[in-house]
Order: C-alpha cells, then structure tokens, then sequence
C-alpha cells in the first residue's frame, strides 16, 4: 500500500453539478456533457436529472452554458450530414401557433426558388398543430422515413418534410418528457437547446426561426419570445450557423382555417395564388429570409419577387405535388380537396342579432381549444387525432360584422363535440363599434 | 352522453404541484399530503419528488406548510402512543457534532431523576458520529428492537435507546435517500421536517433539541442554525408539543474523545463524576431542560441539583447498567473497560518543538476526517466501521501547551490510516502565544 492510495481523487457526481447549478455557478462544458450523457446512458438517474432542470429553471444558463448544452444533445444522436447535396439548405422552424401552416406553402416556395429544405418536424401537443399531422390529412402521405429515403427525396424534390427519427437527439426526447411532468417546460435554455439541437442535426447551413407570441402561443410575452429568440440566434452563432428569428404575433389563428385537412386546403390555395394576406405576409417574410440567408436574394424585395413569379407560374404548387408524391402521398388532392378526410357535418357559427360594426379579437387559444374539442387536437402524446374536424371561413380582426353573419364554418363529426367547439369559438370572437387598434404581425427580425 | 361529460373536473397533477411552488406559490395541506403519500405510494414519481425538493430548496416553506409537511410525514408511518407509561415522555435530539455522546449520559441521567426517555437515534455518516454506532461498541448491545421490545425497557428501565424501525416515517427514508443524491440536503423546512416527523412520532410530551453550529457543525453558520432552531420549535407548537431548541457551538470536539470505544468510555467517566467540564456543560444544560419541560425541577438550578445527587449517587450509572442489560449489552464494561473493542496500537500525538503558548484551535471537522481515516466513520450509509480506533486525550482550546506535550492518543489498527489521522489532526490543532478568546459553548434557547 502507497501514501498515494489515500489521497482524494476528485470524482464528479450527478449531485456535485446539480449543487453547483443551484447554488447559481456555471457549469463547464464538461459538466454539461456528464449530465446529458448521463441522462441518455442511465448514468444520470432521472430524479437527479430532473433536480437539475429545476435548479436550471431556477437559476438559469449563460449564452455559453446554453450552446454546450445544445451542442451535446446534438451529439447525443445522429447528426445528419448533407454537404454533398447541391445547393443551400435553409430550414424554418416555427415555436407554434393556432392555423399556422406555413411550412406546408414555404417548403415547396422557397425550393420552386432554388433552396434545398431539409425539413423534420413535429406533432401537435395541446391547442397547438403540428406539421406532420396536417401532411398526414393527405391520403398516403408517410413522414416516418428513414435518412436515406429522406436524403433520396431531397436530391430529387429538393425539400422533404418528416418526422425527427428516434436517432436524432435521444437526449431531447429523453429530457422533454422529464420536464413535461416536473414543470420545468418553460425555461428559455431548455427550450433553446431542445429546438436548436434539433435542428442543427438536420444537416442545415442557415436556418429561420418564426418566434410567436400573444394568447394563441407558447410565450403569451413578447419579452419571453425575444428572449427566446435572442439564446437561439446566439445559440446558432456559437455553432457556426447563421440563424435569424422573425418576432410575429400570435394572437388570432393564421389564415382562416385551423385543422387538418382544412388547414392543407388553404396551403394549396396559398400556393395556388389565393391564400389569406396575414398568411402569406408571413409566409413570404420567412421563406424571404431563407432566401436571403441561402444567397439566392440579396434583400427582401428581390426575394419577393422572386417568390411571387414561383406562385404564379405554378412552379411551387407543383413542387408541392412532388413532394407528396415522393412521400407515398395522393397528389390528385392539390386539384381535388373531396379526396382529403371530410367531416359529416359543417355547421356554420353565425354572429347572435346584437353584432355590429367590427371583429375585435378572434382569440387563438379559444380556437386552439374548440379544434380540440372537435377531436382534432391531443391532450396527450398518444392521443389519436381525427383529420377531417377543423374550422374554415374563419373572420379575421379588423372586418366588419352584421347580425347573421357567418363568423366560421365548423367541420364537426360529432353534434355534441360541435356544440362544445361551437360555445368555445363565439366566447373568442368579440366585436366593438369602433375598428379595432392595427397591431403589426411581423415584427423584429433578431439577427 | 351528457353535456356534463365535457366539463372539466379539476384533477391535481404532480406538475401542478411541482409548478405552485415553482412559482413561489404557498403550498395546502391537500398537496403536501398528495406529495408526502404519492412519494411513498409511487404515484408522485421520484423524478417528481426530486423536482419538488428542489423548488422548496429555492422557494422556501412557510411555517404553515412546515407544520403540514411533518405532521404529513409523520402520520406514513407507525405513530407510537406511550401515554400509559408513568412519568413525562421527553427526548433530546442533536443535529450532530464530533464527540459529542451526550445520549448516553443524559438518557440514564433523565431516568435516574425520573423522567422516561423513549429515543430513537440515527447512524454516523460523514465526520459525525451517530448515537447507535457508539452504543454498538458495547458488545451484545443490541439497537434494532421492535416496539413491543421498545416499550417493555421503557417500562421496566426508564430509558432505550434504539434505532428508527422501518414503520417509523417511511416518507422520511425515502426523501432522504432522494435528496442525499439531488442536492437537497441543506433546506431548513425540509431538515425540519425529517428530524421532527421522527421525533414527534416517538410518543413524546416534549423534546429538548440541540442545535449546533460552527466548524464540525453541519450547519456552519450560527444564523441557518438558528433558523433551523426556530422552525423546529414552531413545528413542535403546531404539533402542541413543547420543544426547547439550545443553541450551542460545535468548533471544537466535545470531550476529549471521539470515535466510538472511546466515547463509550468517556460517557460512563461523566457518569462516575469524572466527566470533562465542557461534555458536562452541554449534557447537564439539556438535560436539565428536560427536567423542566417534564414538570421535575422549576428552573435549572434546582435541576442541576438533582442531576448531579443522581451522578454522586451513583443511580445514573446504574441506569446506564440497566439499560445495557435490557437491551442485550455486557454491563461488566461500565467497570472493565478491556471489555470493549480495543486498537491495535495506541500512537501518541505530540505537540512539535515549536509549541509555546496555548492552544488556539481543535478543529472538530479535521477530527471527525480523522476517525474516518482511522476507518471509524462512513462515507456511504452501507460502509462498515470499525468500533476500536478513535481519539482520546484530546487537548482542549485554551489550554497551555509546551513543546513535546501530548496533544491526543490515537487508537489506530492500521499504520498508514494511523499516519493520515494524525497529519489530519495535525493540521487542525493550532497555538497561539495569547490565550485564545473565549467563546461560550452554551448560547441561546430558543422556546
């Protein structure tokens, strides 16, 4: 035996970084990587894991923290590598809202324009839809694929539009459904980590960020999502990817419809020269950006341009049809939307004999929770969703209002659930005499 | 199906909970029972707890929800009613220092003046040792007894001196073992909690507690301790219990021994008058409060008078030899001290040709590493010690020294542990030319 033997070898434990976050230190990157590690190899017991979210909530992370942390649950997984395709890849992500369809118009837009769109999404959780359920409204449309079938689409279409595969960040899902039950979802750098990781293991150059706010989203204040968007634009940087976030409000649905299939009929219709302005002011302010970021546009004007000759001449409606196509879809239904899912029933919600002269708030959440409670939404994970429920011909802020007249149309498979959808959507919609304050939807572009 | 299937019946999740005191929000009674049972029932899972823990660390607990959550926790598990048994049930309960063995003179000490003493003690771990270790080194002495066993030596002797059985606040094991690995240890409602839950569901009228503080302290600052102090008092109001909190200082080992032969050793020496002044101060401070708060003296005065007829008589003693019988123990040690574990080797500790002056320091937390050197200590709770080695002779602060003066003897059963706790000990006594100012041991009571 040697003197040697007795000296205290420093040995970190889970609990030794769960204290130093508590009592307010930073942690090292090293630190960092034990813990997401841990968590994935089992080394980091959930109840430790779950403490440190807390103190992490509590006491918060630095810009630097927040990109060791993104940069190790992205190495947690695979990390898809694309370089060998031609072209920019530029991907948008958006932090969810009421009837927000816009990757289903931008996609296929931004790749009619020359992009490469390396898009993996998400499913709906709460009041809020999520792209692949919507794609799923179409007939065939599959979004579990493999990365090489992914890669396959993309070398041929230019854009696909799937689900994460289990490979990609296993520290995310492990940790979301952590801090989904220790009410630990609201802390900015978790949730920064959570998207950027994401989305940087997609294989993409530059990326956009649509950061929503106001009653209809997950950061009902502004300061919230500025803050949120200014860890993600660092966040970016710190992996060597430029990064822009586009602050929009969220505080009526996007566009007129919300759903499924009803939402994949006015994306058609946007790529189809007819889409709702509020929808297509943001669709082209983002897909503007991807642009710009991918080279193909030197500003916003000249991206519009080139954005509205690919409406008009057909070329992004047909993109979208390759992309179904290329994803087992039933493209017939950009032409005929009787081959979506319909629901039984449309019930029109009329406005009562006392409405007069304006719409003064078409509140998202209401309508987040009426789409729920037509079927159309999921409380939990594993929570079916039915495609054909949903609400079109919704008023937008702003327009006049008389007595009778059609405030949205209910898609409803259900008379009872349609009553209870029917009670949510009138208790948002309000109206006043006078026309109702401008509040700008695009607002400040974090770069 | 009826409309009222769609109304929404308020269900308490965990989250909520999680996320109440999150928020800063004060706690009912209905949650912090959710809590304290789902945490021994699993439905609050422990990754849940643990998030829970780490909110209250950063949120704190109002005395109100203090209160709920010991009589909460208390009310898991077994609650023993000793209201048959003649006399004033009352315990005393330290927070744990470094030679400190008050128990065991103070227990036979209350019952020799006529009180009933029903303790239930902790292990040692880390650098402070722990009363049933101690009481282990007497051989045959058994601490593990059913209640039943429980109860028949209280009858028949006055006093047992056990461990907690497993019935005893089960929540209270199971939040420990959560928070030792979540850094959660060091949260005043929280420690509150653990220790009165245990203390109040021994069957006792009232209960003197000793709260330290200072360097071999686990509260080093006198302030947390007193906080800790006075939430403990408040618990035992709101239980209508009273408890006495002495505050008293823990910079410097109590006696002039640790470890566990050795303190036995020490305790029956204060039993047979010969106790060292400082040992004797703490234990005929608490116990003569337990005396008063039992109705068997009016003040400290007339308890002190009482409690040294019972040594000078030698009652106490012979209460210490009951006990010992009673509970399986060789009462033959309290006159033969060969008949406990001995050392090896005894290595004595002499003051360097340098010494001159007094002595400054004894620091208690380099003593208690230093019995952990020797291996009569725990790192984990399954560690084993060896009951042999320890410290004795120990210099006191104040005292003059000279060079080549014996500073303590080490009761060592490995060289090389042997050479480590002395360089530990080393190091934690120190000299000064000017006698060292005195600090009283004995401080504040916190009724």
């Amino acid at each position: 035996m040697d003197l040697t033997d007795l000296a205290n070898f420093p040995v970190l434990f889970p609990q030794d970084i769960i204290i130093k976050k508590r009592d307010g230190g930073t942690l090292t990157e090293d630190e960092i990587e034990l813990f997401v590690r841990g968590v994935v190899d089992g080394t980091f017991a959930d109840y430790q894991a779950s403490a440190l979210l807390m103190a992490i909530f509590w006491r918060g992370m630095t810009a630097q923290e927040t990109a060791w942390l993104t940069d190790t649950m992205m190495r947690s997984g695979d990390v898809i590598d694309l370089h060998d395709l031609p072209g920019a890849k530029v991907d948008k992500h958006s932090t969810g809202g009421v009837g927000d369809k816009v990757s289903l118009i931008l996609a296929p837009l931004a790749v009619a324009c020359g992009l490469t769109v390396p898009m993996m999404s998400g499913r709906g959780l709460g009041h809020t839809g999520g792209t692949l359920d919507k794609l799923e409204a179409i007939p065939g449309f599959k979004v579990q694929l493999s990365v090489p079938e992914f890669r396959a689409i993309l070398q041929k279409v230019g854009c696909a539009m799937i689900g994460q595969t289990p490979r990609i960040v296993p520290a995310d899902r492990k940790l979301y459904s952590l801090r989904d039950v220790t009410g630990t979802v609201e802390c900015i750098p978790l949730i920064c980590a959570s998207i950027m990781s994401k989305k940087l293991a997609e294989g993409i150059d530059s990326l956009v960020l649509d950061v929503k706010f106001g009653k209809g989203a997950f950061m009902k204040k502004k300061e919230d999502a500025l803050a949120l968007a200014r860890a993600m634009v660092a966040v970016g940087k710190a992996a060597g990817k430029p990064v822009w976030a586009q602050m929009t409000a969220m505080d009526q649905p996007l566009g007129r419809a919300a759903g499924h299939t009803t939402e994949v009929i006015e994306s058609i219709e946007c790529l189809k020269g007819r889409g709702p302005a509020d929808l297509m002011e943001v669709t082209y302010a983002l897909t503007g950006h991807m642009l710009v970021l991918g080279g193909l546009a030197q500003d916003q004007a000249e991206a519009r341009q080139r954005m509205e000759a690919a409406i008009a001449d057909g070329s992004a409606l047909q993109k979208f049809r390759e992309m179904c196509l290329a994803q087992g879809g039933d493209a017939r239904v950009v032409d005929d939307y009787k081959l979506l899912p319909a629901a039984k029933k449309l019930l029109e919600v009329k406005a009562g004999p006392e409405a007069q002269g304006f719409v003064s708030e078409v509140d998202a959440l209401k309508c987040g929770h009426a789409i729920m409670a037509l079927g159309g939404g999921r409380a939990a994970v594993t929570d079916k969703i039915d495609h054909a429920v949903g609400i079109s011909d919704l008023v937008k802020v702003g327009e006049p209002v008389t007595a009778g007249m059609r405030l949205c149309t209910l898609h409803v498979n259900d008379a009872i659930k349609g009553m209870h959808a029917e009670r949510l959507v009138r208790e948002g919609i309000t109206f006043s005499l006078a026309p109702p304050p401008h509040a700008p939807l695009i607002q400040e572009l974090i770069q």
